[in-house]
């Protein structure tokens, strides 16, 4: 029993039916005002009484009878007498009895005993806020369908106003499934998956207006999900079920739709994020977000958000939009509108898009996204260069601050994240290199042996670069081979383990220790081929420690760091420097400033040198490029 | 004892020396990751656990082993059996024991007796996310003073992290002061006023990333204020006083910060806000803040939100800023720098910024006010027509589709807001005409006769306008002479105004209603200077209503509708008709239609016959211009 996607509509369609089969039952409930913020007015609202609602004073001064003053002049100076002919007031206090005017205390002489002079008449009401000068009663405040601010609070209370009429938050009900999905837990088993996605709806539900009610995981059970669903329907305004939505024989949840009540689509043209399933359930909107962590984002955020803003009449809140300049070149599908996680960066003044990862199942790109890029259905992506718009998840301050970094990784990368604002981007020393060249960051970290010298980056430097580019001593870190713990091969060297035909994995085509591992091959006479796995790839030292550990490998090359935290054994091959290369115009930069000065601290010194095969020389270095 | 202010600084340098003087004891918590939504991380947040936590099939199809399959080729297809040769696993199942490789399901023909058909080689691990392929275990995944969003939300969970170490809110105390100030209630004392800063407060608080403690108010006594304050100080982060911070005589904010701490700075260079008081107590920042509602909400911006964000280690968070053509000259000191209210909307395509009033005092200017346009100290103001940035209160989307009106007030005005959005300002009849004139509204209600004629509004067409512009037919509604109930000084007409003396409101220049008055004065031929009071003037009916109810004025012009809410006696005059101009060319706009369809609805008839004093006749109706 599996299910075919029926539809492949565009989003926009998608939406606008399932607006018109979704029937809400409105409603509105009553609070206190200091409960309001950021909810939406059921109805105009309007003032209870008027303020001020008395005549009050607008200055500081004194309340007199300005009949009393007609005829005061600077060539005719009045005295008037405290308690008889005046009384003195501060800003806001009432005028009463036969008080109709105001003098301001700069404008008169204060003499002894409780006498005043003045040398001009006051007018009736000088200075004076009459009775709802500010609000009225009866006159609106806010009008309906409005989002209360901490201002409109304020105009409230002020209006008399203690309680308002607000639209009800909706309820979405949030329903996980999956037999292998579990609720969070300190020991997780293996086949098992925490489940993450409902955790981070609720987040999304609350941001948008609504009120999330997560539901424990269902199993993949064809009654049990139709009893919760059923459930869930009776108790909220919108049903959510994730996953399930898409073709393998577990996927129930158009059945469950089914007979519940209609399924309105099954599909839409969106990338990632095909699987979405629209439906009503006695009129409820009830929709089948995909499982993947990225698909699950996005279809909830495209098809969600509008139904929760439709549901309080409210437009859908598109966040802020930002134009960027894209740094490489996107295809895209006609068959799909695509959404495009870029990551953000200032780069000489300019704001430049980075495409992310565009797998649906890497949760971290949607972490490490600063925007989403849309690629609509009808184009076929946008070239690099293009200026495109893109839709902001961070706030451009953040964005502003943040030193950019892409090249190779080393965990002393983790360290700097937590001291300075860093956005880091691992693609290999050469990925870095090309980075650089193209003006796509800052900082771009590398690690790589100049075969002839056997220095280490210098030779970067007169290779690729001329002298507006220059090199930042970094660390230095112990290379050599992972092996599971006690060594059960009993490798020594490179050479054993193409002898011994163990089970190798090695990093990507251009990070620095896969050029290590290339000299070593060259310099050892071993042709790439005698190696097992030297095709199969990794993009961290971690990854690969990982692999040795849980025993998809039996050896890989990596730095003494990755061996410890994984408990494998280490044969120790030679130090690497890792180094930053750096445009020289950007030394001026704070931002490298405050990086540069970072490196030569103390306190990095000591912290890189807890660190197991790491040692700090020349850390902060500036090392000129002699071309 | 009055204060002297001692300052008039700079804002930012204010906020500067303020800052320097601020010592934070910072403050980390631990809490749930479900209760982390917005918090700001207190450091690096690393994976607990690797995800996927284990090899997991990436499709729908079978696993297999890849060496069985190293021989399948189109020409040679190979037969696979069940549990011997492979195993069905779905998106997510584990790859465990000797199973290596998945096979998409598309590539599998599906035979009987649970057997499978392959024509193709599988490569090892091809279709199999290997452990950590997207979190790592010890990877970092948000770093410090990060604000969490839902998507870090899923990370962290399916990163094993259950729980955060957060940055704790800075608490903020909020003492309301003044013997004046009392808790809401419903029934206001003459000279009493309804605490409703403080609220608002808590509401800023809030959206800054505080936690608000809020006071009871205190009395202007000294010793209170002491003992409030110095408690205060102890139990919070961030102390704030409100008000007692400007020069009168029971102003004692400056002398309870310098008995408990010391004073930094009072008097800041900008309006509204100049009394501003910044000190320390212990250390923790006090900030004395003016009591009028409005520059109460501008220095809570402008100085607390600072100090929020310096807590929190994040920097100011500033609205959205957008450019907007100026509609009016705004002229400014160079003693400060200045925070003006404007409203903005669309008109012909272009972000039209227009200045509320600038009185600190009108809250409503607060609540109406789309954004702030900031006049730097530096500049002598910014003359029509200039592009400025102004940072937005309520988002672009709903000034998008806000119909905008300039003109004549009436209450049907509040009938339509309630259905339409609708940003209605009130500057009269002739008010209205030049905004349209000057392309600054979409509508201008109006009501003037045209004495030679008898006839309302035609005349205006005519006088003013080419045949671009044509009239939408409103209400009707009956004007009259309001005066206290029961009549006491037996008012019948506006003769008996100006021969019994009694005491007058007028409605300010440019107002329907005033016209109304001199064409009755011109027609009775009485001088404007019989009527006592013809120069005070009021800006809506409901004002002049409210002036007679509370004996301030004997009698007004205004419309029935007025009377009857307030109680007072009415002597009917005449039907006045109230319609609204439009530009031709806007009868397209779809705001525009939707306004016209609510006028022709049965329900806005209903709405409007059942006020006292108005009838509909061809509401909705559109009066071309036959110059």
């Amino acid at each position: 029993m599996r299910n075919k996607y029926i539809d492949n509509i565009d989003c926009d369609t998608a939406i606008e039916n399932f607006k018109r089969e979704v029937e809400f039952s409105e409603r509105t409930e009553t609070i206190s005002i200091t409960q309001a913020l950021h909810r939406i007015t059921g109805k105009l609202i309007t003032a209870r009484v008027s303020s001020p609602n008395y005549n009050a004073s607008a200055m500081d001064g004194i309340a007199v009878r300005s009949a009393d003053t007609m005829e005061a002049r600077e060539s005719n100076p009045f005295i008037l007498e405290e308690g008889k002919e005046f009384i003195y007031v501060n800003t806001g206090a009432p005028i009463l009895g036969e008080w109709d005017s105001v003098i301001m205390i700069e404008d008169v002489t204060e003499l002894e005993q409780g006498r005043v002079e003045i040398i001009k008449a006051s007018k009736p009401w000088q200075h004076i806020r009459p009775i709802g000068e500010d609000i009225i009663k009866g006159d609106p405040i806010i009008p309906a369908g409005h989002k209360i601010r901490p201002q409109d609070i304020g105009a409230l209370i002020s209006g008399g106003v203690l309680e308002v009429e607000v639209v009800a938050k909706p309820k979405v009900a949030i329903i996980p499934t999956g037999s292998e999905i579990v609720e969070e837990t300190s020991h997780l088993q293996v086949g098992k998956i925490i489940d993450s996605n409902s955790h981070m709806f609720m987040g999304m539900v609350e941001e948008f207006g609504g009120e999330g009610i997560r539901y424990s995981p269902v199993k993949d059970d064809f009654d049990t999900l139709c009893e919760t669903v059923s459930r869930a329907a009776e108790e909220s305004d919108i049903v959510v079920i994730n996953a399930g939505s898409s073709a393998g024989t577990k996927d129930f949840t158009v059945r469950v739709i089914e007979k519940l009540g209609r399924v309105i689509s099954h599909g839409v043209a969106l990338k990632p994020g095909k699987p979405t399933i629209m439906g009503v359930i006695d009129g409820k909107p009830v929709i089948g977000i995909p499982g993947y962590p990225v698909s699950s984002f996005i279809t909830f955020d495209t098809f969600v958000k509008p139904i929760i803003s439709h549901y309080l009449k409210r437009r859908d809140g598109r966040r802020s939009v930002v134009e960027a300049v894209l740094s490489r070149t996107i295809p895209s599908s006609l068959k799909h509108k695509e959404i495009v996680r870029v990551s953000l960066g200032y780069i000489d003044g300019e704001l430049l898009a980075t495409p992310l990862t565009r797998g649906a199942g890497v949760t971290m790109s949607l972490v490490k996204a600063h925007a989403f890029l849309a690629i609509p259905r009808e184009y076929e992506g946008y070239s690099a260069g293009s200026r495109v718009e893109v839709e902001l998840l961070t706030s451009l301050e953040e964005i502003e601050e943040q030193l950019i970094s892409i090249g190779s990784h080393d965990i002393v990368m983790d360290l700097i994240s937590s001291n300075l604002h860093l956005s880091s981007t691992h693609v290999g020393s050469m990925g870095g290199i090309s980075a650089l060249k193209r003006k796509q960051t800052h900082l771009a970290p590398i690690h790589i042996l100049d075969e002839a010298t056997g220095l280490y980056n210098v030779g970067v430097l007169k290779k690729y670069f001329d002298d507006s580019v220059c090199l930042i001593k970094g660390i230095e870190r112990e290379q050599g081979i992972m092996v599971p713990k006690g060594n059960p091969k009993g490798v020594e060297s490179i050479r054993d383990i193409a002898e011994k035909s163990l089970i190798f994995i090695n990093r990507q085509r251009g990070a620095g220790t896969r050029i290590l591992l290339d000299y070593l091959l060259k310099t050892q006479e071993i042709f790439s081929e005698e190696i097992v796995g030297y095709d199969r790839e990794a993009t961290t030292h971690m990854a690969c420690g990982i692999a040795v550990k849980s025993g998809d490998a039996d050896a890989a090359l990596g730095i003494r760091a990755a061996a410890d935290i994984n408990g494998l054994d280490f044969i120790s091959l030679s130090y690497e420097e890792y180094d930053f290369l750096v445009r020289e115009e950007d030394l001026k930069d704070v931002r490298i400033e405050e990086f540069i000065s970072f490196l030569k601290s103390d306190s990095f010194k000591g912290k890189v040198e807890a660190l197991p095969g790491y040692r700090v020389k020349n850390s902060g270095k500036i090392i000129k490029n002699t071309v």
